[in-house]
């Protein structure tokens, strides 16, 4: 027993003296949202829809838009409808960073404000949007979701042009409390 | 007594394996720093007492300013007079991200180079001015507040036009190394 | 024994109610990367090379680029040489922010694509280029660098006028899962 105690002990101060160093990689999130997000582009005209607008225009660097930064706050819906009641916003910025084909940089907070969360998610990370599935990381939260961390995998769903895209943004919290 | 070690062990056990499910949330903060930020902006003819500037203008979608950007490097203070001593500056960016109300979202660095304190926090997240209090996170730190992480409630205190807005901002740190 | 038992218990409970206020500080990181990033300014003629690019120009709030804003697709290499096979990308913006002397702010993602690593890791802070060394947070990681934590430390290693600078990035995760 004595020697159950030790290797108690010795698991403990081994786990914590290691940074931590927790196998959570295999571990189940301890929440988890499966999220839509609707990126409706400003053209002018159409401010009435539009939720994201171009604030520096793309450089010449390349084909791919390199350096257009948008600015959004983005409806955030439950199911795949743009229509459907939004469970959250979306607020932040995203920016194209390739010269040979399109990616982005995303910084942003999920806002949500009803009567099922209240709090917010924040998030930042690149979107290699060359990949099926990429994953930026969940940095912090607040309120319901203070102090979260974990990571969101985007899969782009849909894109028209420049008008509208849609990203399924799947985020799993590891660190919740 | 051996159930007493085995429940200790459990106990271990089941904190670690959970994902280190604490009751932060009902914690007191490790740390704790009341803090007033003043952001004076470039209006092109006061460049010695400005410390904030427009690198993009807003666009035309809504009413409030969207996407307009601005970076800054603002005094903060320990108390609210843009004229005491800087305990620290904040040195990041904030956009308006809102076409039907004032609303913003801030990424930031406060730095502390004192014989009080030296090291940084980062910070990012969104500023929902419509609410009297909202929480953005403290996602980093360095130096005395290496691998800070925690909360920023941020409270407007004071807008002059234009010119001038003064946040109180609480930071509580929940992680302290 | 019984005394021995009760100590673990207590130091454990302790260690685990006081925040995981550990004494990570003075531990030795679980993952250490030393890294280069080569920053290569797109001039409007440089497209082969270039893997930055202006996207806000500088204000005319002081004499030190304040507020221009670059987006970079940076490679990152594990020797000093930019010629070197890169190990990474360094995908994100910098903006210089200071009116009296040259001082920026970064907000990237480390992006690894290789047999040896894949993943993400994500950053952001001052860069506080009077200071011969300073420190950025890493405030998350994907992939290989799952819930990554930790510190960076920057320090300048050349700079070649507007056209080229090279940073040494010493990676410190100090959360390893």
């Amino acid at each position: 027993m004595t020697g159950g105690r030790q290797a108690c002990c010795a698991l403990l101060l081994l786990l914590l003296s290691s940074g931590l160093a927790l196998a959570l990689k295999d571990a189940q999130p301890c929440w988890r949202l499966i999220l839509y997000y609707h990126d409706v582009m400003f053209d002018g005209a159409n401010a009435a829809n539009a939720t994201a607008a171009t604030v520096a225009n793309a450089t010449t660097l390349g084909n791919f838009k390199f350096g257009r930064l948008v600015v959004f706050d983005d409806p955030v819906t439950a199911d795949e409808d743009l229509r459907s009641p939004p469970v959250a916003r979306a607020q932040g910025l995203y920016f194209y960073d390739m010269k040979s084909d399109y990616n982005s940089w995303f910084a942003y907070t999920l806002v949500f404000n009803s009567s099922e969360h209240r709090g917010t998610i924040n998030l930042m990370g690149a979107d290699l949007m060359m990949e099926k599935t990429r994953d930026v990381s969940v940095v912090g939260g607040t309120g319901d979701f203070f102090m979260a961390r974990g990571v969101a995998t985007f899969r782009t769903e849909a894109v028209e042009g420049a008008a509208y895209f849609r990203l399924q943004m799947d985020v799993k919290l590891y660190e919740c409390y």
